[in-house]
């Protein structure tokens, strides 16, 4: 036996989420059916709107509905000529809330991975690569993940950016603030040690 | 700094799913607008198409869009006379898979809760007394959830089919299939005991 036809269209589409099986799908399905009737039509009517309009910045690369997003639509982000590349969208917002960084991003969606057939051009490193040569940007930032993947890519932009002669600098590892050096990984730790700086 | 407003809308309305917090709802977010358009799309249609247009079976209570659902209109399922009281739509998925019950049901959508305000008219027990005194019933099996509250409810719903003079069963309680005793708590396996059958 199923459910009736539109409640187990409703439980099969919640499993397209990242990390909702078909358990916690009929879960979401009951809650909203039950208790959220408003909630779920306001999160269909979300997603329809999202997912058709929502495009990517032509600047930056992260997500927005407008031809360029905020950040790169604000003049004050490009006078200081800094640049900084991350990952995802997740972490510019994770670097915007730490308030330290006021230049501009270029988000990569991903990182290279040539296993998963994800080359320079998915990453619009063509993109970034007339950026540099435009002549705006002074220091180039790179901020991917401490990851196998992610300082491949990043030595690879690195080398792009180096053959414009630009200054490029990768944030720096080490032990995290508020951890406790017992439980920090020896990489990390070799990394602290390497990078120390005088005081 | 926030995220471009549909996609701020977006994440905020994925927070309505239950056991989703801000961080998964970004990742949602992001995972969808990155991989799953189509997935996204179907998704927000699927939930539009059920939260407005799905409602209670007029017979057993339980989701459906039609007016009675697909057991309920089935008229073999009514031949045996039997009715199987459960507390949600996915207790009926979860006897219909086991294959062994051919009766109809009565879905309660919830249990006996008096501090939660939820009492018999909330759980459509007016709805349930009618169809016991039609005659067509002639044995009513209480399967609510071995909890306080599903014990209560079955005790009232117990004594409403009694008053009618109707054969009332409880499903058994006791060791499961496949645990081992050692791991089974002391309530279980004294309803295990005082349920003993002949062999």
């Amino acid at each position: 036996m199923k459910f009736s036809p539109l409640v187990d269209e409703l439980i099969q589409s919640l499993k397209v989420l990242p990390g909702v099986g078909p358990k916690s799908a009929q879960r979401m399905a009951f809650q909203l059916l039950e208790r959220q009737r408003s909630g779920g039509l306001k999160l269909g009517k979300a997603l329809e709107a999202a997912m058709t309009d929502v495009g990517h910045c032509q600047s930056c690369r992260t997500f927005t509905e407008e031809q360029r997003c905020s950040i790169c639509a604000n003049p004050r982000r490009a006078e200081a000529g800094q640049l900084c590349v991350v990952e995802s969208p997740a972490d510019v917002l994770a670097i915007e809330s730490s308030g330290h960084y006021s230049g501009q991003y270029f988000v990569l969606m991903g990182h290279l991975s040539p296993l998963d057939g994800i080359g320079p051009d998915d990453l619009g490193l063509d993109v970034l690569d007339e950026r540099l040569a435009s002549g705006d940007i002074k220091e180039l930032i790179l901020a991917t993940n401490p990851t196998v993947e992610g300082e491949a890519t990043a030595h690879y932009i690195a080398d792009m950016a180096k053959a414009q002669r630009l200054t490029v600098s990768r944030i720096a590892h080490g032990v995290p603030v508020g951890g406790e050096l017992e439980y920090v990984d020896g990489t990390t730790l070799a990394l602290s040690f390497s990078g120390r700086q005088q005081v």
